[in-house]
């Protein structure tokens, strides 16, 4: 079921210097800066050869990354991002394994314009799981 | 500096229920335990298309994810092991733009037989990075 994967986020409380530190200390190439309202963050992607590394900060009210910040003032990894053929199939199959999908099962248009879900972090050893229709 | 993406590891209490999880409910490729007492983790690599990812079980005393299982017990994200070209280069610019590596400074083999260096996750928005020559 699990394609490439797509992004490894990483929530920061500080966007410009953590593009910053990924750009001049890591050496690694790093998008501008782009606001997704409708996500609630602001996200700048590190290219790398292989994947990519979503550096998420908060944007208004209600961030769906708010909660962990709190938790984790300095930053960490959020979750991982993996493609998938079918979404909706790919949800069938977790469900019937036991596996909790994230709010109410109905996939959203991601941060790529594309049908995302979430998966419960309890369901895998606590680790965010992403699930991207590509 | 940064090259491809080599590995995300995640720290799981349980690696036989966490490879199974893979196995099953994800349908990923895994491998099979593999003890690395030298290391103090046994680990199973979840092969994807793109990358993979590593799931870390302590083993022996003193292991070094035994700290990280003991605040996260159901297990997370870990650390991302970013390959480059030479790792003594990659040190010293980054000591030069005041990142600090961890231990001695002195790369030594890890899990995959090539040298490695851990740089500190304060310096890089609370991300455990692990830099690895290939």
């Amino acid at each position: 079921m699990l394609g490439r994967v797509n992004h490894i986020a990483i929530a920061v409380p500080d966007l410009h210097s953590a593009a910053e530190s990924y750009r001049s200390t890591l050496g690694a190439s790093v998008t501008e800066p782009q606001a997704l309202p409708e996500h609630g963050v602001t996200v700048v992607f590190v290219t790398l050869a292989n994947t990519k590394v979503e550096l998420l900060e908060p944007l208004g009210e209600g961030s769906p990354i708010a909660a962990f910040l709190a938790k984790n003032p300095s930053g960490g990894m959020h979750h991982i991002c993996y493609e998938v053929e079918n979404i909706l199939s790919a949800r069938d199959a977790l469900r019937a394994a036991g596996a909790r999908v994230l709010g109410d099962g109905e996939p959203k248009i991601g941060a790529h314009g594309k049908p995302v879900l979430f998966l419960h972090p309890k369901d895998f050893q606590g680790t965010l799981i992403e699930l991207e229709e590509v």
